[in-house]
């Protein structure tokens, strides 16, 4: 056993992770896998930190909103900005998906890459979670930053697969996951190029491009990165073609559904869940023998430590 | 003076790109750079290899027909099929737009892409070059193999952003320029997943994804790196935007054009070429002082001994 998941209880969880390092990485062993096509995707929402009360790219919407409302006097009468101004959650999700996509239009575009890089800097660098008082990205999970920690050091090279934006999580997944930039791969909205003033500059207009999520996720792992992955960690039905992608590889594969099952460390949630809904995919891990780790069960620590 | 760029002449060109190395490589200069943000991107067709007469993506193309011909006997009395079975080249080209979709669309699409890998594979490990008589991947410049080890020796990671197709590039551009798969931008077509008798694929479809040319370089080195590049290698007005993108860096930055001027080693050709056209581009390197790469003068040797 090594020391290296040391936020993992001992248990079949760290067992089946451990094992399955130890049997591609053994020169001359039938499973060994080469270092270069040692590729492991991870889901972010609900698998490397928590996604509730709403995915936090929603809350970091809301937040924007209230920055920019100086601005808008109107929106004290438009849903769903009306909403989100006087805090009454109700009316934002009754407005649906039409006006879920206009609150994050208007919030994610309109400006250029840089000016949004920097809006999101700014963001996780100060907003706070609204419950447990910590910031976003003190609300990673301890175990599976050891989990990439180990992987990277076995000669993995580890990325995210993730529904939210791909230039949300840029400006912070190398600090805080250790993943650069180009292994970050996400939704993305339309940008064009343009010249102003004689230089070049990339405008997010408020168009989705891509949606990052269910069959999306294959298609978008055979674009960015042309290798099948033999690791794949999600904790939901959006990761469910994610991880068959992964277990059909030639090769042995490790497939593993995060399940959220600590109400009082973390939260508890699962086939009835508007966030991070797990049902089909729960049905097919138990069914195909992928990894299902119970968050209450296997993981001593949730959290690392606040950083402030 | 260093031994990497033995293939370039001693000059201005070699001293410029020794030079640039030097500044963003030498800890507490100005110009420093840390290794992370030391992105090189190169365009593919022109730049790394030859693209006379045609893209070899097309010449692939054509030979993808004549290798499925007998299953298409109409193909005898359609063009643009029948002009590449009869090797009338001015009929295909008369075709036009349309007729070039639809040669590439054929011959691309309608697999999945581990079927699409394998003709790939086979086509580059066997066709030849049809004036000099050269595995493809033998027509890559010796120089760039240079400049391409020179930088990763010294921190830098090295891209691919070519207007060229990503799944026709990913087979062999490990082995033939040290770029990982994952490290390859180019143009895509759609493709879906699919469960066939239980297990997933991805099946290409006759549907153009992106074009990575012209405003899309910079676009999908955005999308794919999310990092701007402090050096960028091109040759046609097709990578202008690509150009601008990493000249407009707030450091310093290597911006190269690679000009075809050697018409008895390689090929002669820039303004009215209707292959890698130069000319937009060609004035604003002079313009702004971008490095232009004289072949004929530059470079020693043009390509490396042929494998076979």
């Amino acid at each position: 056993m090594t020391n290296a998941l040391a936020s993992w209880n001992p248990g079949p969880a760290r067992k089946a992770i451990e094992d399955f390092v130890a049997r591609v990485t053994t020169p001359g062993e039938a499973g060994f896998v080469p270092e270069a096509e040692r590729i492991a995707v991870f889901d972010n929402d609900g698998t490397l930190w928590s996604e509730q009360p709403a995915y936090f790219q929603l809350l970091f919407a809301m937040d924007r909103v209230r920055a920019m409302a100086a601005d808008h006097p109107e929106w004290e009468n438009q849903q769903p900005f009306k909403g989100v101004l006087e805090g009454d959650f109700e009316a934002v999700v009754k407005t649906g998906k039409a006006g879920l996509f206009e609150l994050m239009m208007t919030t994610h575009s309109g400006m250029t890459t840089t000016e949004f890089e920097d809006i999101v800097q700014e963001w996780v660098s100060s907003a706070r979670h609204p419950q447990l008082d910590r910031l976003y990205t003190d609300l990673v999970f301890q175990p599976m930053l050891e989990v990439l920690d180990y992987l990277r050091a076995n000669g993995f090279k580890t990325f995210i697969v993730s529904g939210g934006g791909i230039e949300f999580m840029r400006p912070w997944v190398d600090e805080v996951y250790g993943i650069p930039r180009e292994q970050v791969i996400g939704s993305t909205i339309t940008v064009a190029f343009e010249i102003r003033d004689g230089a070049p500059v990339l405008v997010r207009l408020p168009e989705i491009d891509f949606i990052d999520d269910k069959e999306g996720k294959p298609i978008a792992i055979h674009k960015f990165i042309g290798r099948r992955p033999i690791a794949a960690f999600g904790n939901s039905d959006g990761d469910l073609q994610m991880l068959q992608w992964t277990a059909a590889g030639s090769g042995p594969s490790l497939v593993v559904l995060v399940h959220h099952t600590d109400a009082d460390r973390e939260w508890a949630y699962d086939r009835d869940s508007h966030i991070g809904r797990l049902d089909a995919a729960l049905d097919e891990a138990s069914e195909k023998n992928w990894l299902i780790v119970d968050m209450k069960r296997d993981w001593r620590t949730i959290y690392p430590a606040a950083t402030r």
